[in-house]
């Protein structure tokens, strides 16, 4: 027996996977409206065939079998991966499973309705229900002494527990929250007027396009659509799509939106060829994925270096609306804090307090901790001492997110990790390359190379502390990210 | 035993089709350029599981008890089909199958060099072994006396034979050639410059979503995109996605492109809820659905009725190019005859002779009398004789299609007999209902429902001539096609 045994299974495997994320994408960006019932019978069976095929006798003998075996460094992360697929998958009694499954689809559903009618009572039962199976799952799963809530983190986020998670919003809580309210009481306001003008959908279009180019997305291997929220997809490194979304009155929104996803694309198109179409050929974690996107998206995008070269041209495109604004006012308007409600628009720097709040409150529903009468109430308070504001009801509140109706505890943190792990390079970056000239004389193609050369091309034969020790000499820190924070806005609101 | 085993196979086997549907769909109209080569292991592996689902010893085992038992119609008609599908693919080795396919791959991509560098020499090695492969394969298919292409015509178009189809070419020999004569030496000339001004791709594109809608193209069940060459996709009843190609300098090329897939999309967007996902959820033949969409395109769509209260829109929305067109010269234009070299732009009356044409070659091909050097030359003289036109090139002649590249051997014909399918149906029509009057008042849901009972909702459970004589009390007639185009264009041409 030797890998080539594993190889039939891997082409099955990745294809039905690759049918399945077809039939998501497509949905998402295209499938007329009443067509989802119909289809949702086939990517049903698919999605049985893909759990059979997984979960095969016959390939859990041929992997226990090579596990014994020499192979390569991927060979060796590929069997390492299903195996570990398949024990979390044989846990759960599979009818229970099957349940769950069709229980998150309508959970869904009524989270939607209970959104748009701000009636967090009609989706309250759902959720109790969700977290008591979510728990129980955990538990089959559970290998050592950890607490629940850690085999799910583990899911989304290989190798971090809720020990570093807690030191890391500690930390998050102890500098970031005294700076924003700084930045509050600063007598310094920002002005960006500017960013609410009429800005002609197709012209938003053309520009996107070419930012998307710029930044180094290659459209022969990969499509940009709109949805109604950005996200990205990929079927291997030839073929990887985002999408974005064009509002006539906010300009900022798709270009950070199509940097952001341009991350994600780009990390997945350097993906090595030898195992993409491989359970190990995508990005090594949600965090690490998502370190990149906002890499691209914050700590380059966002930057006076990047817009140098970019804003007269898009001063050009947009000179109704932009001729008076100087580069300088234009850097610091996308950079503006504010405290806001929703996640999704939060800026650079009140963006993880909104994960630091989803965290806490699922550490608590997993430690059994919450009256799920109070959860809003309990999530405004938080609101309110973080970011000194109170949602108005329940659908800005409880309700923002899709995530838990979705069964999808355990995935939030990695939003935050992700900031902080792009930090932490960049601050490698910046004592080892020439990374801010790279950035202003746009040699985009240099930086996709080193992060090819040092994360992208691995895909998830190794895990995000691995990879982060190979690059930058130490496992996660923090402390990059605080300092990233605390010099960047100390200096634009002028403080200390 | 009952027909409920089957149906996890049918949903297995729809599944699987639809999965590969979405795939072609997506590589004919979105996905990345080099994605290609890396998801065609996917779509090759995902076929594999099809060839084994249908050809499920299981299955048969099933089939064969069901076929002995009491069953609805429109089960009794699975069963059939499946039953042929298994008998046709078990006749042939699977080695061989599979290489066929692979050379079918290859060839495509030779014939589409050899038409670009105008080299026939280039394909011909391919094109001979084609013929060579599609004759053994048919062989092993024959079941009686008949000939081996009547072999392949049955793939296409069930019921129909040499005899059938000699019969109808002939008619058309005997009619519309010496027809299309006296229109060439007539000196009436259609002046339709007009149709080659320069229209808006935007405007051509909100003009053609609307006219799609009009003639009643469901969009909640369907979607229009583009393509280079217009074509049809359904995945089931609520899902079914039509393209269309836009030209800067050519109005009618989009206008009849989009009425004749919106033809095809009715038919499969009326199929019944109780067959739709199902092998016989499909139109009944390639000539059946062809008529479909000539019916719509031709009968319907070039029609004085038909424009009289849409070509007042059209004008205001093209006025610069419109403003001093009249209904009756644009009607005109719209029915010019003109002998050409391109099958795909062929007008309503030379179309079927560019059929002929290529009937009569495959004919000779598979009788084995074709000297494959001198085939160019043969094209050529055929052209000259029925068209009175001779190709500058091989591009322009022998190469102009990808169907025998395809391996698809027996389907020109049923693009012929869908018009004189279509001329039948309207024939009983005009006896029969207000067909005219419905399509001046625009009413074009009376004419769907009266098409969706008598046709479109049985999809694949009757067959052609089954359908034909049950609407119009006989079999396919051709009388009815050569009367419709001798009327119609004398008529237009003052001849006689």
């Amino acid at each position: 027996m030797n890998f080539q045994d594993l190889q039939t299974y891997i082409d099955k495997r990745q294809a039905l996977n690759q049918a399945l994320t077809l039939f998501s994408w497509d949905q998402e960006t295209e499938a007329p409206e009443k067509s989802m019932a119909l289809t949702a019978k086939s990517v049903g069976l698919l999605s049985g065939e893909l759990f059979k095929t997984i979960t095969d006798p016959k390939v859990k003998e041929i992997l226990l079998e090579l596990e014994k075996q020499e192979l390569t460094i991927s060979q060796k992360a590929i069997v390492k991966k299903w195996l570990k697929d398949i024990r979390d998958l044989e846990k759960i009694p599979a009818q229970k499973y099957q349940e769950h499954q069709e229980r998150l689809m309508i959970a869904q559903r009524v989270w939607q309705k209970a959104k748009l009618e701000n009636n967090y009572q009609l989706f309250m039962p759902y959720l109790k229900e969700i977290v008591v199976t979510e728990k129980e799952f955990a538990q089959y799963r559970k290998t050592n002494e950890a607490c629940l809530y850690d085999v799910v983190l583990e899911d989304y986020e290989p190798g971090f527990h809720v020990e570093e998670l807690d030191e890391f919003f500690n930390q998050l809580k102890e500098h970031i929250v005294p700076l924003l309210k700084e930045i509050q009481a600063s007598p310094i306001k920002i002005d960006k007027e500017y960013n609410y003008k009429h800005y002609s959908l197709n012209k938003q279009k053309e520009f996107n396009r070419w930012l998307a180019g710029y930044v180094g997305f290659d459209f022969k291997k990969g499509v940009i659509k709109e949805s109604e929220h950005p996200f990205t997809t990929e079927f291997h490194n030839h073929d990887v799509r985002i999408t974005t979304h064009y509002y006539e009155n906010n300009l900022e929104s798709a270009l950070f939106s199509t940097i952001h996803e341009s991350g994600h694309a780009i990390y997945e198109m350097n993906i090595d060829d030898d195992i993409t179409m491989t359970p190990v050929g995508s990005g090594a974690s949600m965090g690490m994925h998502e370190s990149q996107s906002r890499f691209y998206e914050n700590i380059i995008g966002r930057s006076e270096e990047f817009w140098k070269p970019v804003y007269p041209r898009l001063q050009t495109f947009f000179a109704d609306n932009l001729e008076e604004v100087s580069l300088e006012q234009f850097v610091q308007g996308i950079n503006k804090v504010e405290a806001s409600l929703i996640r999704t628009e939060a800026d650079e720097l009140t963006y993880p307090l909104h994960i630091m709040i989803r965290y806490e409150l699922e550490k608590k529903m997993f430690a059994g901790e919450v009256d799920f009468e109070k959860l809003p109430q309990l999530w405004n308070q938080l609101y309110q001492e973080y970011l000194g504001i109170t949602p108005q009801n329940d659908s800005e509140g409880i309700l923002q997110d899709i995530h838990w109706a979705g069964g999808s505890f355990g995935y939030f943190p990695s939003y935050a990790l992700g900031s902080a792990i792009a930090a932490q390079i960049y601050a490698h970056m910046q004592k080892t390359t020439a990374v801010a000239d790279w950035v202003e004389s746009g040699d985009f193609q240099v930086l996709k190379k080193y992060l090819q050369e040092y994360i992208h091309q691995y895909g998830a034969i190794y895990q995000t502390n691995e990879l982060l020790e190979k690059l930058t000499g130490e496992k996660f820190n923090p402390k990059y990210y605080i300092e990233y924070l605390t010099n960047k806005f100390t200096k634009l609101y002028h403080l200390r």
